[in-house]
């Protein structure tokens, strides 16, 4: 992929001494900052902008190791052809027309795609806007130049984006507001060859980005994805668009893509140590924030039981306002941060500028320090103190400027918090101007400016959790070889198609050693009978119909039978409402403090996916349920239960034993692995698995195989 | 109150020359922008800036109504007692030095209060920043005037502020980023006398007011609050700082203030038809969103049974970036709004301005239209059309300022949305300078300007929501008169103190009509096995300990009785437990389909107040309750059951019948009318209320009297 960010000489297909044309910006841009050799390429002209014009890429000289194309569509695939044969080895195209455009496009990519994989050159793009990378000053775009050459500032962060026109847009606005600094922006449009992938694994090398941040509205290889983030320690933060059924709708119709599954790419995500982002500017800033902080390495593995909270993330907040001092500690609060607990000689440092009759305590309320011994003290104070203060993990420094004597020497302050090791956020009100200067003062002091609380508090919040996040790469994996299911279940499913009834499904179950319902087909009224002295009573019986997969519609599922009279009456009903192939199945009833339910399906992106969630009523409003991406091994089996929202049921209410975790965790773990093994298989689905004095059993299953 | 707002003359007690001094920035505002009389007062000085100065403020002459007070707190008083004296009828108290400082402060301002009260004068603050009225260029403030001098828009946004130093911070950042227009900003501090009411009052009548925003961290005197909202129609947007624990300890040490139960004041704004805000900015931005689009007079009443959308709320998204659209779409979904589904004519309309290739929907983007036919008439076209389509009640476009040939023109494309009627939001992003210029003018052309996408998708939400907030303004009110509570148990509780047996409890509700449970204490074992042959098996059996509370940690509860033999030994069993005076107490026992909770509180600045949230496990998970202030007309009790997060339980589940909504707001009205007729009732707690088949009925229920 190196030749698409450092080639030694580029093609400009389409290249025009138009002004006003995507070509002759494109063409403008390389000569203002690109250091290697350019090419124009255009059969209608002998020179453009003093360069030496080519009428076809062929004829271009040594080094040329990139095309960039600006041309109509329907010329595209004769001019990579070209590129072939001159053996360039990638190409950024940017002509739009293609997927996004209907049918003739659809099959115009299908062509560029054709050609990259028989040929194996390499194509960024259609659709797209190429690539800037702000160290090196290229500009491989037809995005306008005149607005960023003066605000080239290099950062840490590169972004992918999916959508055209939003990369462009992104860093102009970021790059011109001081919000954010830019290593690489790298648009990658409708994604024919090169997708995210492709970039992502090349950025997680490239030592001049320290973050990621993507925008993408599809995820083209949802397995590489994941394995690429498990290869390195790099934040990676996503933005995807698409979630709701209608932005899916929307999104096919944009970048011709296919949105995939809200609920499987967010545990897919969550697997992979990504933190999901959800509005645009929100993911720039938590971007830069990561960049600014990076997260301490993960020597210990996080707490896997979903209790606590994670270490460090405790925050002492220095305002000028009480009032914004209450509404931090509320956002804090509700962020699962915590305030800092200050130390009395924390407290005694601070005591030396306040007024004598003021109470200290965090939040601080600098106000009367201030008006007692002027900003610039009260502020160093204050920072001095807390930044020496073990409690204190991070400071949330409010700022005003533009007025009441009230601007902090940032220079000093951030100094402090800087040898400290102490992140510095501010949230930052003022005069326009003022705010201005001071913000971008600030971020190359290393202090992360915002103008709002929450955004500031989420932003910390994102810093304080990465640690949690990038420990997740680091589980160990698991090879999906677990089950070992006996052959004769494997031979059992040959041949057959469709979904199994519950029995069978919960044999196969019960071979994978899943723990399932004690149950038994009674052959007869007097084997039912003798079932259920077995079982004891309250017994259940059902109706298996082959071929029938919705027992309780058809009235096969009866419930809490409590005598021998009623064994013997519900055994006749349910053979006489089935044809002769129908067979009695009778159950131990068993009663749980919980319903779970466990299933597996198969995505599209990302293949065998593992789904726990919760079960019974509060499935009606909770909407709790997880996805992993199986083989799952302990760690992340236990890590998926983990993100169950309702972890205050699953440790136990109101005495009720808590769950097993490790016993869910093997049942999940089962699950992946008959997945993985059992490719015939297409979903199995556990609903109720009831947990009953913390152990959980499947009351009922099902098992689809494909076909 | 309107000698605070426009006074004829000034004195001004701590005036001084010193040029850094807040007393002579006070005196300098006033000289810039007051039209009336200005009376320094310092015994100090003769003159100062060239006008008279008072040693007292007995000495000023007429005609002066107003006095601005900035001296040392210990000095206060006896200027307080001199402007009675001189009988001026008002008091601005800036100084601080007051409850928010210790012991002391506490007393001067105990001081403060009780000449109030006294002698009839009224006192803004103390340790407030005054009052800036900027359609009069008023700044009674010793906030600096050097800034917004040049920024003074009137607009239509008036602030009340309980923290000092937010009021001047926010309107520098407001004025000077021209984010929001303001008319008042009103900073109360201290609230020894003059409060929030009094000055939401002012406003509400107040001409140049069409939205109030309140950053509050106490409600002085939550009925008068609802009272006031209830006699008008503009919306008011509040942010209370102290919502979580940590934020209420620090409001206690700010303002001396107490934050109080936060689900308390949150259902009685709810019923006051308040708009909550969580943050600062938000809260600006939602006041001058909902300044720009005033909703439209509630003619109908809201759907109270929870069910269905707004009326309105339509959006059609205009994008140069099918990505952001795409993401507008996400949000506009999560947010409970619509994306508007175009008509064909409207299709039809933009297909004129884009490649034929090119389908157009909701999100549109225009990217392709701008490259065709130039941004001015892709955009003109596109907002003709949206206009003129049925199924749009808002427009959301997105800008993009600084390259690409992508701005619209916006005179245009606002004048068409402001004649069709329809608000137009705008996401911008771009080039600062540009952004802020363009800001500026789309601003003054009717149309709201947002940098971030949920923030507008918030913000359009807070439009279409406020018709139906502002509804809850007009709904009947109770007078807390329905429940004819029979006198013997009036005599009952009298000379009773503390919680009432269970049997006792739900005897006073059932008087009220309250359904519950069937049950009866049963004077002996015989006794018992009628009353289970009664109520048919199973039955349950309390043990009654006269003055103990808790029957179930005492082992006094027996669930699921379900022979005669276990009533017996139950029966001997519970009398054993108990001393000679325990009563034993046998109940039907009740299955349903949902727990509930109802109950009665009384909370310090809303008095009697009723909850209804869900019971049993999901208790422990949802925290679904929602109070409401007592007493309760029928339509705020079904106003209240509509404001539970579990509306999918109440309106019946897997097939479960619905909740009887007209059988629990009868409940709800009952229990709060019980408080408002008997002071001696401390709180009330039904827990569980059981529905069954959607019938609510009390199986549990505690009374608890004064004392």
């Amino acid at each position: 992929m190196d030749f698409f960010f450092n080639p030694r000489g580029i093609a400009v297909i389409g290249a025009t001494p138009g002004k006003t044309k995507g070509g002759n910006v494109i063409l403008n841009n390389l000569i203002t900052g690109f250091k290697g050799k350019i090419y124009p390429v255009n059969p209608r002209y002998k020179e453009i902008e003093g360069l030496t014009c080519y009428d076809s890429v062929r004829r271009v000289p040594d080094p040329a190791d990139l095309a960039i194309v600006f041309i109509p569509a329907s010329m595209v695939p004769q001019a990579i052809l070209e590129c072939v044969e001159r053996e360039i080895p990638g190409v950024i195209i940017e002509s739009g027309g293609f997927a996004e455009a209907g049918e003739e496009g659809i099959v115009l990519q299908e062509t560029l795609k054709q050609i990259a994989e028989e040929t194996g050159i390499r194509l960024w793009g259609p659709n797209c806007m190429g690539l800037v990378d702000t160290a090196r000053r290229h500009v491989f775009s037809f995005a306008s130049p005149t607005i960023w050459n003066e605000n080239f500032v290099p950062g840490k962060v590169s972004l992918i984006v999916q959508s055209g026109m939003l990369s462009g847009v992104f860093l102009i606005d970021a790059m011109t507001h001081g919000t954010l600094d830019i290593s690489k922006v790298c648009s990658i449009g409708n994604k024919a060859d090169v997708n995210e992938c492709d970039i992502l694994e090349y950025l997680m090398k490239d030592p001049e980005t320290s973050v990621i941040g993507l925008y993408l509205e599809s995820i083209a290889n949802g397995r590489r994805f994941m394995e690429i983030c498990r290869k390195s320690e790099k934040p990676v933060v996503l933005l995807r668009g698409g979630k709701s059924v209608k932005g899916a709708k929307a999104a096919m119709s944009h970048t011709a893509s296919l949105a995939g599954n809200n609920a499987v790419i967010s545990g897919a995500m969550a697997q992979a140590g990504v933190l999901e982002a959800s509005d645009f500017k929100q993911m720039m800033d938590i971007c830069r924030s990561l960049a600014m902080f990076p997260p301490c390495p993960a020597d210990s593995p996080a707490s896997l039981r979903g209790e606590g909270r994670e270490e460090g993330g405790r925050i002492a907040v220095l305002t000028y306002s009480g009032g914004a001092g209450i509404v931090s500690a509320d956002f804090i609060a509700a962020s699962g941060l915590e305030l800092s607990e200050l130390s009395p000689l924390t407290l005694a440092a601070m005591k030396t500028v306040f007024p004598d009759w003021m109470p200290v305590s965090n939040p601080v309320d600098l106000w009367p320090a201030v008006e007692l011994n002027g900003a610039k003290r009260a502020y160093e104070t204050a920072v001095s103190a807390v930044c020496a203060d073990p409690h204190v993990d991070a400071l949330f420094l409010h700022v005003f400027v533009g007025g009441f004597a009230l601007k902090p020497e940032i220079d000093s302050v951030a100094k402090t918090a800087r040898d400290a090791g102490k992140p510095m956020f501010c949230f930052l009100l003022g005069d326009r101007e003022e705010t201005w200067q001071f913000q971008k003062q600030a971020q190359r002091l290393g202090v992360a400016v915002f103008r709002e609380l929450n955004r500031c508090v989420e932003c910390m919040k994102a810093v304080f959790e990465q640690k949690k996040i990038l420990e997740r790469r680091k589980f160990p994996v698991s090879t999906g070889a677990g089950v070992p299911l006996p052959e004769k279940w494997t031979e059992a499913m040959k041949g057959r198609k469709g979904s199994l009834d519950e029995h069978l499904s919960k044999r196969i179950l019960s071979a994978c050693k899943i723990p399932v319902v004690e149950e038994k087909i009674a052959a007869s009224v007097e084997d039912a009978l003798s079932c259920a002295s077995t079982f004891g009573f309250p017994v259940v019986m059902k109706g298996l119909w082959p071929g029938k997969m919705h027992k309780t519609e058809l009235g096969l599922v009866r419930l809490g039978i409590s005598s021998e009279n009623a064994v013997k009456t519900n055994f006749e009903s349910l053979k006489s409402a089935m044809p002769e192939s129908g067979k009695v199945l009778i159950q131990k009833q068993i009663h749980g403090e919980l319903e779970l339910i466990v299933g597996l399906i198969r995505d599209p992106q990302f293949g065998a996916c593992v789904m726990c969630g919760l079960g019974g009523v509060l499935a009606e409003v909770l909407e709790d349920a997880v996805f992993g991406v199986a083989p799952l091994s302990k760690v992340q089996a236990l890590d998926m239960i983990g993100r169950l929202k309702s972890q205050k049921l699953l440790n136990g209410f109101r005495g009720a034993q808590p769950l097993d975790r490790e016993m869910l965790a093997q049942i999940l773990i089962c699950v992946g692995d008959l997945g993985c093994i059992c490719p015939q298989i297409k979903e199995i689905d556990i609903n109720p698995l009831i947990v009953s004095k913390g152990k959980p059993t499947a009351a009922d299953a099902l098992v689809v195989l494909n076909g």
